[in-house]
């Protein structure tokens, strides 16, 4: 355990052995450890770009629409990154809901993916590029089928990427172990963190209060 | 802007001053801190009992079941958590699915709510105490309706609940500023790496490797 | 048996006792009578109002919402009536997909529930009218809860209503006996039907050919 | 408007060409009455085998699982059979909730595709048959690539289906024309009322009263 775990814990002090033997508490502090280094890990030239082409979308194609694909929990992520959008006022769908219109080149879609591969997501896109919509891409391999045949990347570590990053020797001296976070865990929380701070930034360039995006959040949610 | 955030940039130093002008990276970062830091807020007796009911409820109902339940975003957050249980062995079903069965006084339902407030989740939580069944809930508020007919609280830090910590005077010293995500984005992202955490801690006690979730893993998803 | 039950098999002769010894098949049949009959039953005015309240929100409001909502299998039936408003051309939503905005006073609510006390349902009845939408309600019950709060009401024959018809004696004379349609069933399927009468008067009212819903139907679909 | 459409309106008397004057009206009736026709074109041993592959996968196979899999409406439909199988005490599941394990070797699915084309559902239907699951597919081509993997097929009319059979020219001379029921309107109605009447077959062959199914029956629904 790095010395960075060892913090005071005020709030209950006469637990500490319990908070400390606790490998679910452990793992948080290392999935949350592992997203601020992913964040070092971000091309800004991608991030900045997908920026660009949503804050166009906004300014100049308010009737443009949004498709929001990804398979399992990728899927979800993006379910909570397209109510987001929703908020903000775009004109937002998600794959796997009942209301999905047809998209065609003046929409966007955005494709989340780690490996790239998901066969189901690599087909949806592949539609999407055949119907000349713009696509997105959020996975860790800029290498991938879905990387390749998209028009904006975003790069977002995982656990293999990470693995066999350049830091892993450094990592290792310093003790610092990778989370227990199985299959597409780490991906999946870097990319739900990433987006949200996308939205911060969607929030200053588009003018939103959190009040805006209050008065579109759903008043009948079940 | 905190020292932390000043880090070497090793793999796009020509990019610093974009890297650094993002509010998007920015805010991915500050939410990473604030799950790092929420960390030590959580209290150990709670989680105990929570990983406690699971894994008793694994080991001797086997065929119990356990249903998640959480709207709008904390729903997606109790959705992912929901398939991680499946892939874990357990007969999960989560509220919003087509398939969900009647439950009783051998099942467990885990309710997710930041406010603890949230009408529908409330009035479903009501009906899973109702049939009998254990109810565990992931709130900001231990004094709030739905903590208070709850078997097992879980408390995980939201904004608003952060923002009214003692620690907050010393924040404002050290210069960290709460992060702009709005609505209940702090509490969503910081339950989803809480469960994330727990489904680690339940790998280790129900001796389950990687391979044996896969196995469980959807080979048909859409 | 009815005599209308023994029509020629002219497909399948040599499997005739098979045929007819199915419960499966003359269930089916049973239940498209049922609807033949619950046909008879509609109330015009209720039906005439429901369309002009649809033509007028198309043709005076284009940016306007409906929210559709039902619970179980009377929300699927929901969803299927909702697919179609999309290629119709509306702005619509269901309730339980993750993209739904707030509705305000110029959008409409559609509540779909047999018995017009489903809790939840009345629940987001109530919230649509809190918010000034206008509520129109399918359901059995002219008197039920739903019904009383709604704007427009349209009936459609379940199984406890119309086995307390009129007609029941009748029917029991001329040797008709009830579907064997568990719980719901009788209302959702006559609903279905009932609502994809309803898409095809609107195509005809909104001028719109087979090519224009196709033109909608999503491209993307899972 | 052929003979049977003059029925006598005892209920709505003075709105006789009110409810004459409604093309909702005539086609809910037309749709219905499709479907009555549809009954005759069944082919009682594909619907005989189908269920008898569900009886003795209940009786011998217990904890066996069944996934039920269609695209758009026709997906609905299988959703809402799915709930059905849920309640007669099936193991189920369907494509596209949340919650959906791997399917093997002792496992059903049940494909529904009018076309037998649907690039999805035929891409889930062959990831099925590579998992040496039973495939059962309901679709209106016998020839499509999709019964042609599949373990049982049953053929459910449809409209192109229909328009091409033997009956189409007796239908004109008769004046009795195709509901106007665009898209696959004529298939997913046909096929949901097919299936719940084989799930009245199911009750039957499985002994279950309407109560075993309201027991199972969520009681907790949004």
């Amino acid at each position: 355990m790095s010395y960075k775990w060892r913090f005071k814990l005020s709030s209950s002090p006469t637990n500490t052995s319990l908070f400390e033997s606790l490998i679910s508490i452990k793992t948080m502090y290392d999935i949350a450890e592992f997203i601020m280094r992913a964040v070092r890990m971000l091309k800004p030239e991608q991030v900045s770009k997908m920026i660009e082409v949503l804050v166009n979308h906004y300014n100049q194609n308010k009737n443009g629409k949004i498709l929001v694909m990804g398979a399992g929990r990728s899927g979800l992520v993006g379910k909570a990154f397209g109510m987001r959008l929703l908020h903000l006022g775009y004109n937002v769908y998600v794959l796997g809901d009942t209301i999905v219109p047809a998209i065609g080149e003046r929409d966007i879609a955005i494709a989340i993916s780690g490996s790239g591969r998901t066969r189901l997501i690599l087909t949806a896109a592949e539609a999407a590029k055949a119907a000349k919509s713009t696509l997105i891409s959020i996975t860790s391999y800029a290498d991938s089928p879905l990387a390749k045949i998209s028009d904006v990347v975003v790069e977002i570590p995982g656990r293999t990427k990470y693995s066999t990053n350049e830091d892993y020797f450094a990592r290792q001296i310093l003790g610092i172990t990778e989370p227990l976070a199985p299959l597409g865990t780490l991906f999946e929380d870097t990319t739900q963190i990433f987006l949200d701070g996308l939205v911060a930034e969607l929030m200053k360039k588009l003018n939103k209060t959190e009040e805006d995006l209050r008065m579109i959040h759903a008043n009948i949610e079940l």
